[in-house]
């Protein structure tokens, strides 16, 4: 095995308190922002999808996540909005923190593997989640680079290629199933990474993923099973 | 100013001391080590203009350099070396040397700044590349993203977009004054580095190139510009 690929929304950072803390903060009291927070990420999916339909061309993550905030404004009953305040709004998603295991577990790795980002997060996003958190990736990869959204296969075999590795030198790290089993369809290595808190007290995601390679409950242990000193 | 992108061969390492050491090593003493490294790199140009002439579908720098190799191996006398070798040989350009000033300069500046690569390598060649040297870079961007070689205005513009950044915010470092007009016909500002061992004794490049927003002799006296403590 030559490189890691990391999912990050969820996997390696915390999306739910990072974007609640930005809404409280930048709306007030008054918005229950746990609340918007997952309705933000409850259409995170159907706008994604809209592209990888072709219904419409290539937007990056950051403005899908604007879209859907303008509706959400309404939504909540915040149409007066102002445009900064929106702009500041979805800066919220490039300023997640990581779990507590992540910045450790990557720095470990990183000693005997090429490590990267594999979101359908923008570069600039990622870059700036990664410079304010210490995430110490090798390079940033995102679906932004090949025009196409995870669960799109495009985006597996991609990062492998400019990885220069062959698909099953690569490791697909994720807390998510469907996107490990993308990732396994395009001939990748899959790592689980058991997220409980990543939806709030209403999520239960499973604890292992049976049909990965490994799985484990944060990326010090991955590091550990790895044999990463 | 947002982000800071960087020509990565000449500019922060040493490619001819790099490969001749290594076709010292592969080749044995018989051969010219430095005469070949020249010219290896001499068929770097036309073979990345075949490319942006449309004459033959994108391959990668890796891919070019194992072309180059191979002619160069019969001009040198060296037809019969070995797959191994010559694969070893491509690599060559996957382990150059940083300038002395370039780890600490890069340091400082991303204290600041986003700093990122804006090289002909591919990915997998800047991402070893880095690991080995140490070269701090928030992202790898290469021509390899944009299926267009430098100086084609795609690799600049599609720079500054992934980015986030607006072309006048981003900054185009590097020893050619060729990159340097490019970047900034498409915006760029723009910072020289003079790089006088670049070429080895047959190179005498400019002290300072007057259409650029600076010059500069080193990473450290470009931080120091820049006012990176």
């Amino acid at each position: 095995m030559k490189a890691l690929v990391f999912d990050v929304f969820g996997t390696v950072v915390d999306w739910r308190s990072g974007v609640a803390r930005d809404v409280a903060r930048l709306l007030g009291p008054d918005v229950d922002a746990a609340a918007f927070a997952d309705a933000w990420r409850g259409r995170y999916t159907p706008s994604m999808d809209r592209v990888r339909r072709g219904e419409r061309p290539w937007a990056s993550l950051d403005t899908l996540h604007r879209e859907s905030l303008d509706g959400l404004l309404v939504e909540f009953g915040r149409p007066g909005t102002d445009e900064g305040t929106r702009r500041e709004l979805v800066l919220a998603w490039h300023r997640l923190d990581p779990w507590p295991d992540s910045v450790a577990g990557l720095a470990r790795l990183r000693e005997r593997f090429v490590i990267a980002t594999l979101s359908n997060g923008n570069v600039s996003l990622l870059v700036d989640m990664a410079r304010r958190a210490g995430l110490p990736w090798d390079t940033v990869l995102s679906a932004e680079l090949f025009g196409h959204y995870k669960p799109d296969a495009e985006v597996y075999t991609g990062a492998a290629t400019l990885l220069g590795a062959a698909p099953d030198d690569v490791l697909m790290v994720a807390a998510h199933v469907d996107d490990l089993a993308a990732a396994r369809a395009c001939g990748l290595r899959t790592a689980y990474v058991h997220r409980p808190d990543e939806k709030g007290p209403a999520g239960s995601p499973p604890v292992t993923d049976p049909a990965a390679d490994l799985s484990v409950d944060s990326l010090v242990a991955l590091a550990e099973h790895l044999g990463c000193p």
